[in-house]
């Protein structure tokens, strides 16, 4: 396996963009989709935001370094991954305070229609945020399996949300046909994208999609707890109004009026002062994703992760798929269904080889293209088999639970 | 003056703190109430986590360096500063998003009162949170004149939210008496310390105060757009209820399970995953400021603005003072009103003294007193009258307005 993979290596266009990451000796990292590795310039930009924006420019550089556009210049350079266009796309807060604003926004805009519809075992943040809603006696949250979902679309769905690429499985969800049938019925549309932006082509444009939000730390690079990022399409850009309405999201906001006066378009999504740090690291991850393209990492993605499945059949190992057999239904990962998956993810993590666990039985190996081999998905399956065979995910070290999981 | 103030200087037992500061050379930094200086451990501590804990540990870091526990840990390195227990602070989010999870918790707890008071030229953020939560059928806002608050707290009044020092004019509420007044009203109070914090000695606990938001990027030097805190007092700790109810507020977030089940305490407050470059740095600035000490901060800062008001008197400066003349009464800063303030500001920028201008006529320096000296006082002051005395604020070029102002 390990000569093949070298050979495939060695033919592969896109090996360079490996050296444009920090990818850690002895460390087979297949959790690029839960926290991105870090781009090599990033430590060079920070360096510059820091000393050089921040120390010596102090609060000159909102204007010198343009920090107050720095939402909209890094959702502009996000936009051309997901479909959408340069303004329709801002990068601020977290996921789950742009799905508030945005869920809030699509129930302001279908008055009398309260449900937001969305399926059990979502991200849990995407069904949270609509729980908030519901708390607020301003939403009525209903899940309802995948596969039921089109036809819970009635008239009272306001909104219906859900996740692309689904983060347990990868499974995808046909978004431009769910976005139509929902539109049929008069609802709106949110994607999350967290687990296919800068993963798998997206186009929000040709889905006719109405929002959506995606992460800034997984397929983007942009560090833990980057910022994340909005898409409202153009069409909605008079009709949005959000209950977060910050200094930063006013028309004027250096005016310091008493009254609110929502700024054009996504700017109106803005909130407090945006986080400068993190959306400098951030940029440098989106500028090296858009370099090597979304089309090309794709398809590296599912050779990489065909290649994995190759691998663990040569080596006889028999693991549940809950993955798409079909790598066209899935994202960039691969996950398996073992009643001992945490103990099975630590035996490997003490290997060198990281993936991830997810509960409560779930092993998950995210294959992050641009700075994965396929030597990597060779060496992965080698330990996979021999933790399995020699039963050391047994040993009790591999059992105690952490804080994060 | 000069001479005076390099023998205040030389006298001064707190002048070794300035190099522990990056203050940039030909640079008198009058602006620390916008954003503070970068202390000079900074750009290391960013290192070691973005190359360490990011680039080598990855996705471990949130357990082994603790990622995890970051809001908590540096909120409660905040607590003394604020007179406030560890467990009651958390670092998290802007100040905006902060105050929003806030009044809408006092709502809650108020069922049958709807009105949040607070007063006209309050920080702008602090009351479009208010009309954000309006326009959702939450809230009604009420701004009131600061001498009328005490009177217009009646039974529907939820909430009383005020800025402890005024942003434009440093001028200070009384914050025990305004929270006993609204406390014998029936309602709660939640103060914005993000002009006080770091700066002034505050004893929420003395004062009984509810609630309480304030600024990582002002004087606690955590850097643009750092995150903000928030505070809740212990007894309210278990009938808080937010609706930003995202997955890192959730008691068990790695269960993922479908259901929000709150987070003991602040920690519910969290909403999406916290942006952990932005908490490593502003955890840099709280350990200096704690280092320092808030008391020792506070005597300085009214020294120096009362050898400014000196320096100004001294050299026939006459401007209008729009900050309380009773140091006691205000905050770390002096205002000033001045038809050409915008002007004026851009001259002394230009000359090296960096101050604030705020809209309309308003020319604020700030006396962030971990790394002022008396010497910059008075070579402020020189050549504040140097300006004003040659008026060569009044070139067209320092009248242009910049994005932001």
């Amino acid at each position: 396996m390990l000569e093949r993979a070298r050979s495939l290596d060695a033919a592969d266009p896109q090996a360079s963009f490996r050296h444009r990451f920090d990818v850690p000796e002895g460390v087979i990292y297949l959790d690029g989709n839960s926290l991105g590795c870090l781009p090599k310039a990033t430590p060079a930009r920070l360096e510059q935001v820091v000393r050089g924006e921040w120390g010596r420019d102090l609060i000159r550089s909102w204007n010198s370094a343009d920090w107050i556009h720095l939402p909209q210049r890094v959702g502009a350079k996000i936009a051309p991954l997901i479909g959408a266009q340069p303004h329709e796309v801002i990068a601020c807060d977290s996921v789950s305070v742009n799905l508030y604003k945005l869920i809030s926004a699509a129930l302001a805009m279908r008055p009398g229609r309260k449900t937001v519809l969305s399926e059990p075992g979502n991200f849990p943040t995407d069904v949270y945020m609509i729980e908030g809603l519901e708390k607020q006696g301003l939403a009525q949250r209903r899940l309802v399996a995948r596969e039921e979902l089109a036809g819970a679309l009635d008239d009272n769905v306001a909104l219906l949300m859900l996740t692309h690429a689904h983060y347990k499985t990868g499974q995808l969800f046909d978004m431009e046909a769910l976005t139509r049938a929902a539109h049929e019925a008069g609802a709106l549309v949110l994607w999350d994208l967290s687990h296919s932006g800068g993963a798998l082509p997206v186009d929000l444009t040709a889905c006719e999609a109405d929002f959506a939000v995606g992460c800034g730390y997984k397929y983007l690079n942009g560090g833990p707890g980057a910022p994340a990022y909005a898409f409202v399409a153009q069409r909605h850009h008079e009709a949005i109004a959000q209950p977060l309405s910050g200094w930063m999201g006013h028309a004027k906001p250096f005016e310091f009026s008493d009254d609110y006066t929502p700024a054009a378009g996504v700017d109106r999504l803005l909130c407090g002062t945006p986080g400068i740090l993190g959306l400098a690291a951030l940029e440098v991850g989106v500028d090296l994703i858009a370099e090597i393209g979304v089309e090309r990492l794709y398809a590296k993605s599912q050779k990489l992760s065909e290649f994995f499945r190759q691998c663990l059949s040569e080596a006889d190992v028999e693991l549940e798929l809950v993955s798409p057999a079909d790598p066209v239904q899935r994202g960039s990962q691969l996950s398996f269904r073992h009643g001992d998956a945490y103990a099975i993810c630590q035996a490997l993590i003490a290997r060198g080889v990281i993936g991830d666990f997810r509960d409560p039985d779930i092993l998950r190996f995210g294959f992050a293209p641009a700075y994965l081999r396929f030597e990597d998905m060779a060496e992965a399956v080698r330990h996979l088999a021999e933790v399995i065979e020699t039963g050391e995910w047994q040993r009790s070290v591999f059992r105690e639970r952490a804080a994060v999981t």
